[in-house]
């Protein structure tokens, strides 16, 4: 599993190019497109500059010697590439195992080229298997809760090891809804995106037209989405 | 101005029974609702519990020795009272002229009532003359500012007197439109809705169903939306 990891990280990498504006993706996947970043950066004196998505990829990037600068203080960002959760047929995904979709969403929104990187089990017919991260506003959080529980979307609030709530970079909670299977992503993502208290959710429609797939044998497909 | 504002804010207060949880508003005019629900609970033994909507009113409920709770200890809040920057004929309004709008409408949605308190001139035909708060998350507000200006909402990062960024209680920045007219509410509250780095916003669409309306002749209306 990390060597497919390895080989879409490195796949992606290529897409890169001297002067580009990079959005750095977060989790294990996108560590490896990073690190291959950071090689090129070294090896081969590839001139970019990287906007990240959380403070662990900034962490990250300055170790490998990745020039940064804050997403306020560029006009836009040329390519973000990052990893996925989970990915349908038509290309929308579930972000946020890592708890970084804010910033993720958010640098991908404002990123004029966008791409995931994944091995094939995360790519699936129906998303909801894995679990849809939702950020809320800490205060009233236990309100949204609730109005999950009653709306049937299984909820859960995200703890780490100690049983502590885990709060995002952005100073929020995440809660984690159960569903099994998300039907309609487009009608759950207004749904959220109008529900007051929650801040950003992790379903990511539309937002992306290339997928690169690697699978176990060592194969890598490009999925274009021609919409 | 004041005294119209001590009038609706008397007014309201008549409104709580014992044994009520209520949700106390945030601004000028809500701060005269909460002095009477505090006079009333020192003078007439009134037995309530508050649950604020920003560290100022929940200073001031301390200080008038009102019992609060945290909006996460209570199952449900019976009425709210608020102010509101700009009501329309519908009952629309606008409100984070205190950049307190968050938290208001975190309260406001788990309320089983909720009525806004006003003077006469926060009545409007049209929403809009009133600049519209929107509060949106510090990492990557610089983007969603130019977003927008393209978009030609003239917004305006808040600022206080000494020209530094306004942050919320919740930790945000608040990204004021002035915009001048609203025609459409709705539609404007869905857009920024979806759009993404953007935690909530002003508009207050279709949420209260009284208001009190005091004018300088200290005549006082009881304005309800039966819709």
């Amino acid at each position: 599993m990390e060597n497919i990891k390895k080989i879409v990280g490195i796949e992606a990498a290529k897409f890169v190019k001297d002067g580009m504006i990079v959005g750095l993706g977060t989790g294990s996947t996108a560590a490896f497109f990073v690190e291959e970043l950071g090689r090129r950066v070294a090896q081969e004196n590839l001139q970019i500059t990287g906007v990240t998505t959380s403070s662990v990829t900034s962490e990250q990037a300055k170790r490998l010697g990745i020039a940064l600068k804050d997403i306020d203080d560029v006009a836009y960002i040329d390519l973000t590439v990052d990893g996925a959760d989970e990915v349908d047929l038509d290309l929308n995904g579930i972000k946020g195992g890592g708890a970084a979709l804010l910033m993720e969403k958010i640098v991908a929104t404002y990123s004029k080229d966008y791409i995931w990187i994944a091995d094939d089990s995360k790519m699936v017919k129906h998303l909801g298997a894995f679990p849809l991260p939702v950020e809320v506003v800490t205060f009233g959080s236990g309100q949204v809760f609730r109005l999950f529980e009653t709306l049937g979307f299984n909820p859960r609030l995200r703890v780490d090891a100690n049983d502590v709530a885990v709060v995002t970079d952005m100073g929020n909670y995440i809660i984690d809804l159960h569903m099994k299977e998300i039907k309609e992503p487009q009608r759950l993502a207004k749904l959220l995106d109008e529900t007051v208290g929650v801040v950003e959710h992790g379903l990511f429609n539309d937002m992306v037209k290339t997928v690169i797939v690697g699978s176990a044998d060592g194969n890598v497909k490009i999925i274009t989405n021609n919409l």
